[in-house]
């Protein structure tokens, strides 16, 4: 229980800048090296690295090292794990919803 | 699209952290006043506060003062494009998967 809070913090938490989520939509394209994810964004390489070691830590993202440069792909488990969160609030949300319009429905009719 | 992806920034941040998505749980089952959002999390009303702050900055919580007490509702547009953003990108990825399926199914009929 802990421990998948704990992996939901840092998913919203990757999620939570436009430039990650940039590299995201890239990734869902298929993998790409560093340089590729560098490229649309107008940021250096560190700038990247930096960005690219919080997709990992949160495991949305993982990444090897071929030869020279390194390719990234997305790992799309904890997207998955991120999007049931807010599916499952807003299910419920929705049936508390209903019940209240029942409700109110069944009040009209006394 | 800048707004809309400020938007993105300020609700990913805010689900970030499991207090904060404590309080949004509590919020899907129906209004509350701060008092009664900080009773399960055996925090400081202060910090209840803090969070709320967060919550509301992003637009997932609105809050009233009605009379001594402030009153927390969720508002769950913001909640929804959070929940879109995801499931967009989850789409394609199963699409890229399936157009890949279909293609290694097509190399190996010749």
């Amino acid at each position: 229980m802990f421990r998948a809070a704990a992996h939901l913090d840092l998913a919203f938490q990757a999620l939570a800048d436009p430039s990650r989520r940039a590299m995201v939509d890239r990734l869902i394209q298929g993998p790409a090296t560093v340089s590729e994810l560098a490229k649309p964004l107008a940021m250096s390489l560190p700038g990247v690295m930096q960005h690219l070691a919080v997709l990992e830590a949160s495991g949305l993202v993982v990444s090897e090292k071929r030869g020279r440069s390194r390719t990234c792909r997305i790992e799309p488990k904890v997207l998955s794990q991120a999007e049931q969160w807010i599916t499952e609030r807003r299910l419920l949300w929705e049936r508390r919803l209903d019940r209240l319009g029942q409700f109110l429905d069944e009040t009209k009719d006394n």
